[in-house]
């Protein structure tokens, strides 16, 4: 079959101790080294830095998020404009997902870190919302916007229609993301619905196919052991070009981590992997130890509005600038990086910019995690091709 | 006698048609041609933007303002970091006031433009504030602090020993800064004992010279044409580097332009002048024709942050790009600025952000602002050059 010709995901390297490799993901838009760290530009824009801002800080690929672009600006303004890439002035892979995430996880009334429990695993914090999910029906989700409360459809015909206008390399299916408190029963049924979206998803796809995107089929299945591992076959029998898993990975990093492991053993470990939604720095080692080639997380840029820096070796592999033991620290951030805002300012003068509420304090910081996550994964990429990733490990997390 | 050797102002030319100017104005951190703009960087930091995008913007000049360096983080502190280039990152030439204007301004309970009636000139917004001026004696000024609302005190040698601190090249007399509303005589006692400070301020500032500063007088004397005279007299006595136009200018336009032909008829014209808190397109016309060689003004940065884009030759110079009209809108800016805010952008893309509250859409609107005046301040100047002043003044200025 044509699917995915210009496309390709190659594995270069495979780890003698663990199920980490090296690979390179080719698309329309260049290739990108993995394993890798997708930046989430949201609202078709990284929060408050300039696509030459965030190259500038080394990155290879970013996502934005198809329910919040449907309701403003829309996929028809998009596709008007020329696609997501030209509209944003990104020239490189981007991805996108399918909306299915935020219709659920900002529907059920919860923030989607609390609703899937990845607050467990990345340490969020807890936002309630108001509820805008209506209904569910074997056809699609309704919905409310969060702009304009006014009533709106999301299918899986529809979800491959609006990724094909916003025009990403990488597309998601439309699935339901199940939440930690859902039952089994739940969890099994809607995970089953999800798989026959995912069929719609690919047949719709694969009717309107412009040689342009890649469709990632989406792992779902909760906490419980052996619907992970019937969504991880069922999805190795689909046409996907990659895997992505979703919904609820547990309570702990320990069920995390074998939810994980898991679906690594019975997916096709020949398409690229990638896990949703998360960023902690402890996360991206195992699972990269478990075999996952990309990360996403809004965790970078969240931290720096919030005054926080991503550094090597502290605990917590952070530091917060507002903390008044910084106020004659003339040491910048990070002297090695090439980019501005990790080295040509002081953690003093960052310091009395939050102080200040100066927004140059938190645009500083934003790219300045946007810099450390991509010498992260650079390093880890290094420590693969040695095979000497639990040094690494050592090096960048301390107690 | 030694001050400002390290300083140098030469006019290069004078117009045929009216007082204007070309000059190049020599400090320690580089010269800069006049007319020129200075940037307001209030808290050490031009809102959102990097000292480099300045500088890709086309910026030659910044300005701090010692009022709210002293608080926050304190003038010790700068000078402990190497001073205010080296703590922001800024190398080029750069002016701090004298602390004067805010504590009158904010310290009579109002917005610093309602207070000195800029607003009538410049259509800027009135906001009143909480009063936090306490006392004026012969010696100086008791104020409570914005930020802790402790009792402070500033008079004309911590106003220099501050600024020295801070370390710009530029430097400005301690004075007190009258309003529309204040009756003649107290605005003639008032700018008496402004010239009494100014004669400390030299007094002090000469004791001390580290070479690296030049200090500007400031000229009071409200919307009173006698004492404006008096005003530029005594300062045209008195051994400044620099005239600065400070405090009221009157209800209208045609009461600010006498006023500053006035002023400049009197002053030493042979030194710099700049006109304090002045940036809209028709007062740099008419002032640079008075002989005005510098301007400042928050509107570039200000009018970013409520949507709004400078453009040449639209009438009010400015369109706001909220408005819907801008939706589909695949034109950028400016197409011939090299800045990536100006010229990379359409509008549909930053109507966008601003309708999703995206930062980068005000970050690019700051940009370009600041691009747009460093563009008028290049075309004034050629302007000067080949003496045609009116025909530029066309090209910006429409109904």
């Amino acid at each position: 079959m044509s699917l995915y010709k210009n496309f390709k995901f190659k594995i270069t390297k495979k780890s003698n101790k663990s199920k980490a490799r090296l690979g390179i993901l080719s698309t329309p838009h260049g290739d990108i080294q993995t394993p890798n760290f997708i930046f989430c530009g949201t609202k078709a824009s990284i929060k408050n830095l300039h696509p030459h801002q965030m190259r500038e800080a080394g990155t290879d690929i970013i996502l934005s998020n198809t329910y919040h672009l449907m309701i403003q600006p829309g996929g028809e303004l998009i596709e008007r404009m020329g696609g997501l890439h030209k509209f944003m002035g990104w020239d490189g892979p981007m991805l996108t997902d399918s909306g299915g995430f935020q219709v659920f996880s900002l529907g059920h009334g919860a923030d989607s870190n609390e609703l899937i429990a990845r607050n467990k695993v990345g340490g969020k914090t807890n936002v309630t919302r108001k509820k805008s999910l209506l209904k569910i029906t074997e056809e699609g989700t309704y919905f409310k916007s969060y702009k304009t409360g006014e009533k709106l459809f999301l299918s899986p015909e529809i979800a491959m229609d609006i990724q094909r206008q916003l025009g990403a390399d990488l597309i998601m299916q439309f699935d339901e993301c199940t939440a930690l408190h859902m039952d089994k029963e739940y969890t099994r049924k809607s995970m089953h619905r999800s798989h026959r979206w995912g069929q719609r998803c690919i047949e719709h796809f694969t009717k309107h196919d412009n040689g342009k995107q890649a469709l990632y089929g989406i792992l779902q299945g909760g906490v419980f052991l052996d619907l992970r591992k019937e969504a991880a076959e069922w999805s190795a029998q689909m046409p996907f070009f990659g895997n992505a898993i979703g919904g609820s990975v547990g309570e702990t990093k320990e069920q995390f981590y074998e939810i994980s492991a898991l679906c690594s053993e019975y997916m096709d470990t020949s398409r690229p992997l990638h896990m949703l939604g998360i960023g902690a720095i402890d996360d991206v080692f195992a699972n990269v130890r478990l075999g996952t080639d990309t990360f996403d997380c809004v965790s970078p840029t969240r931290l720096a509005r919030h005054g926080g820096a991503i550094i090597k070796g502290v605990p917590g592999n952070k530091i917060n600038l507002m903390n008044a033991k910084f106020k004659y620290d003339e040491t910048p951030l990070n002297a090695n990086l090439e980019n501005p805002s990790s080295s040509k300012y002081s953690k003093s003068y960052i310091h009395h910019l939050l102080k200040s509420k100066e927004l140059l304090g938190t645009q500083i910081l934003s790219q300045h995690n946007v810099a450390m996550m991509n010498l992260l994964m650079r390093e880890v990429r290094k420590a693969i091709q040695e095979d000497n990733l639990d040094e690494l490990e050592k090096e960048w997390i301390v107690n």
